[in-house]
């Protein structure tokens, strides 16, 4: 009988999200029965051909047809609108996201936007170079992060990393989402998706964290932004359509939001001209929150789990959910 | 009998610094058997000459010729280095500082200033204007806060609430003063203040604490300095005259230092040439770091406490220390 195939696919510009030697010693070592794999950009579809399981980043919806023996697509991405969910499905193919591990560097990213506003970091940035001295313009703009609060839109595993976080730093924090749990958590005040409105309306920060459906499109609009609280700070961690971004700028020109910061944008990068590029109160994260130098042991360590379940033919975990368009509001 | 009369001095360009309505009136109520008297600086000499008590935020040393009842002087800040503490002393009025609520905003600025280095938030803010992209220099730049060391030199009160902070976001905390604690607590690594460069040499984010003594004078040098971990983040929330700045910015421009944020400078503010206002690595906060809207809530409250201890004859908390060159690493 032939040893079941993993194909590895895990290139990237960042040493930070490719696979080491040390990573592929450690799994050959765990899993002495299956050969391991790794393709290259060149010899990936040839490669695809002999193999059972795709461990890797990206995944054309084309290469299904080339890989008859393919069983399960697993992916280090915490998020799966990148991937070919509904083709691998019908194909009956497994696909699979990575969780757990993208909660801390996001709850860094966060906080450090967060206290960047209400610390009056970024003013003081732009100011030392063109003002005398700003402690009058700072005394206006800082806010007290104890006592403030944090409504996190999509609030699953992630938001909970940063709920706890935020907590740490004597924050109220509220959650949203569509099923909020029925036990609660880590200090959490639970809304369901339908009070969003009420759940922004109260907060001095707003965290979206929403993933990419086709009923998250735009969540945040101008009404969404109108119901925010005024002076709010606005952090998007989550998908760029999930945000409009015209109804952004006008919240952000009007003063209603103090500030806000993205990590992601439609188009990425912005122009050099979009004004939310230029714009004083807006800062601007090359889609890095979740820069981690530990992110491919999680992610190895993340796989390794599953694959020792897919060989005892127990369910794996961080199957993507083939109709995301019911459950908008889960995050993670 | 005479009431004691108590003068408060609490004016302050900022709202949060300065004596509300609401303070007086608690102080009245709680006090039925105190005179307090608020000041101008009109006639504030006039009325020092009939207080027995002065509770402001600063004190010249001339005025005590002319205050021959007064018995205390209290002020609503941490430091005393702006108080004549010996002229008090000599005089035989008791002078206190405040404590036990600086630590709160003081954490919050210094988690977020070491956030804005290790998630590149202040490289992004710089990036967005002038770059089409920065996603490989920031991955090249960032570090995670998780298992990095931050120490803390002159690690006081406010260093204890800095270390629980940082300790919340998984960091390890190593704490140097002259009198380490002989209880452990907070999950901080004590090193005594004669090994100072080996608690430095492991550290990822160094932040200074140090009150101004005669000992603590340019305490960081070139040679402290040079002890720093390649690579590490230096912070600056304590005195200005504890740190050589030219040693810093020559650290800085060999890249020894990733990058230094100042809340306090000499002179302040620095002239607008000043080569580590304009440093692409540095970050400058106009002395902020004790900003929080409700500092006086807190600073009255201590105040409160203190008078109830006066007027029972007992001992007052927050007493400046006379001879503070024999504990120049205690921080506060």
């Amino acid at each position: 009988m032939s040893r079941p195939v993993v194909l590895i696919s895990l290139e990237s510009p960042h040493a930070f999200w490719r696979l080491s030697t040390e990573h592929e010693r450690s799994l050959r070592t765990a899993f002495p029965d299956v050969e391991f794999r790794t393709a290259t950009a060149e010899d990936l579809q040839g490669q695809l051909r002999y193999s059972e399981v795709f461990f890797g980043w990206r995944f054309d919806p084309t290469w299904l047809s080339g890989a008859p023996h393919l069983r399960w697509i697993a992916s280090p991405a915490a998020g799966t609108d990148h991937l070919p969910v509904a083709e691998a499905h019908a194909a009956g193919v497994a696909l699979t996201r990575s969780y757990g591990f993208h909660g801390r560097p996001m709850a860094e990213h966060a906080m450090g936007l967060v206290l960047g506003f209400s610390r009056g970091l970024f003013l003081s940035q732009r100011f030392q170079r063109n003002r005398s001295w700003w402690k009058d313009d700072l005394a206006e703009e800082f806010f007290d992060l104890a006592g403030a609060t944090m409504t996190i839109v999509g609030c699953g595993s992630i938001g909970g990393h940063l709920a706890r976080t935020a907590r740490a730093l004597a924050m109220d924090v509220i959650g949203v989402r569509r099923t909020p749990p029925s036990v609660p958590g880590d200090g959490i005040t639970w809304f369901h998706a339908s009070a969003v409105a009420q759940a922004v309306a109260v907060a001095d920060v707003v965290v979206n964290l929403l993933p990419a459906t086709r009923s998250t499109h735009r969540f945040f609009d101008q009404g969404l932004f109108s119901a925010c609280k005024r002076g709010a700070v606005f952090l998007n961690l989550g998908r760029a359509s999930t945000v409009d971004q015209q109804a952004l700028l006008t919240a952000l020109d009007s003063r209603h939001l103090r500030g806000a910061a993205l990590d992601v944008t439609d188009p990425r990068p912005l122009s050099a001209r979009d004004p939310l590029r230029l714009h004083p109160r807006v800062v601007l994260t090359p889609k890095s929150a979740t820069f981690c130098h530990t992110y491919m042991d999680e992610a190895v360590a993340f796989f390794a789990d599953n694959l020792h379940r897919y060989l005892t033919d127990r369910p794996l975990n961080g199957l993507a959910d083939v109709s995301p368009a019911l459950s908008p509001l889960a995050g993670g």
